[in-house]
């Protein structure tokens, strides 16, 4: 790898652009360019040293940059991933290869075959696992995916050897890589990450519009702390995130919705024994999961 | 304060004992009783130095310490509360301070309005909202209610000097402490932490009974881990505290079910607007909260 362009030099981007960085000793020779919408967040990331160069996503370098790019990363807000196929598929080399970062891996894979095309091979989607509950190139750090799942989709016309060169980008970023179809990804992500996110943020919106709020607020504590942080979240990401993974979104709200209809019953009997039940359930799964974690 | 009586050496009892300890230069020489159903516990508090006398809750030694106690704590699961309010109450001195240390008042209150009848006046229900994911007397400490709110809940009935005398019982143990009626404080608790338990008990519980679950819970990364980390809790303190607080979370599930449904039809609706308008409010009132609290 000799050039790596980043569209998004955000935490994502920026702990890519730092991490492959950490590793150019063994990667050898490496130039980082970052696009972006905002010149002040590239400013800020070359001024970091986390990118060798910043070009506006509209600008005639831009062409430049891509079309000798080795490997183009996407980790701009999934919404906007068809608008950067889209400005990459004019300068896109045959030799590239192009990969991202999103939450939603069905939607992006789309935009990529319909964009791309008779190049669309050249494409990969890869989701990090690694917490974002801060955002912006301030927060980007070289270790961010040390240890952590990165989760590859590729489809049945993935070459091996595009497969191999996405899995050794991320290896080179310190991340553990696994590989499922996009589908399978986005059904996992929808209930282990994109509901809980849901959930903390009704909560928070259905204490928040209360007339008695900052009493409630006053009140709460740690356990409230920890339930509600993901709830502190970037909205226009997360609402990229919902829309793009709609279907299965749906799915586990009506499945939760049904659980919750099960314990609220449990309740209104006032069946100790089954809400015992149930706590015990969820605490033997929930301490053994964390066990295992840590 | 020369002698306490404490009913549950746990976490909670545990702490408070050790907090008295460490006030004790302040308080004057002070004799603590632990009261407990299971000997190996009350043996460990013992040679831990948490209690300087652990006592059957059938013995004969009982009668003797609850006769010249000047504080009885009552730090058991509540369902225990009327059990121990009945034991106690033939051996009342009427000049002794009852209070409790549980997460539920309205039921607490009534309990001790009718055991203790005419000595019922003795009685102030007091919440101390401190961290409880571990429990045990081993993970009793004495600063666990520094800076902590212990919310008491008098009656009008409540003597000034009675209210006066808990206040300072739980000043001495470095808690904040505020004043409410039983009912305001269930309905608060019931919002920001009966309600997100059973909501994290649901998740793990829904989560954990899929055929997949192993595949699930493999991917489950740092968001999910915060927003669980209440649903390793107790089951049978939280089957206690859901029946001792039935009406109250019961209106809580509700509003919430409201608030999904909400959520739900803009998602079904593609309404990426409402979707971000909710996701913005949710994570300004969190953030908010989370500047404000640390």
């Amino acid at each position: 790898m000799k050039k790596i362009v980043i569209f998004g030099v955000g935490l994502i981007g920026g702990s890519v652009a730092l991490a492959l960085k950490k590793a150019q000793p063994t990667l050898g020779s490496l130039s980082i360019v970052g696009v972006g919408r905002n010149p002040a967040s590239l400013a800020q990331a070359l001024q970091l040293g986390v990118i060798d160069a910043g070009v506006d996503s509209s600008s005639a370098q831009l062409k430049t940059a891509l079309a000798d790019a080795d490997v183009i990363l996407i980790a701009a807000p999934v919404a906007q991933t068809a608008g950067i196929l889209a400005s990459i598929k004019p300068h896109l080399n045959r030799h590239t290869l192009v990969t991202d970062a999103g939450s939603t891996k069905g939607d992006v894979l789309a935009c990529a075959l319909s964009i791309l095309a008779e190049q669309a091979h050249q494409f990969v989607g890869g989701h990090p696992i690694a917490g974002a509950e801060k955002s912006g190139v301030g927060a980007a750090s070289a270790d961010l995916f040390v240890g952590k799942n990165v989760v590859l989709t590729p489809t049945e016309q993935t070459q091996a050897e595009t497969l191999a060169r996405a899995t050794h980008f991320w290896h080179s970023c310190g991340a553990k890589v696994s590989h499922m179809p996009a589908q399978a990804h986005d059904r996992i992500f929808a209930a282990v990450s994109h509901l809980p996110h849901l959930l903390a943020f009704a909560l928070v919106d259905d204490i928040a519009n209360r007339a008695n709020a900052a009493e409630l607020f006053g009140f709460a504590a740690s356990g409230f702390r920890d339930f509600t942080r993901i709830a502190g979240s970037h909205p226009e990401m997360w609402r990229d995130i919902s829309l793009a993974n709609k279907e299965a979104l749906l799915q586990e709200l009506t499945a939760y919705q049904t659980e919750l209809a099960l314990l609220k019953t449990l309740l209104e009997n006032e069946d100790g024994a089954g809400l015992e039940a149930l706590f015990s359930r969820a605490s033997l799964a929930r301490n053994a999961w964390s066990d295992k974690k840590i």
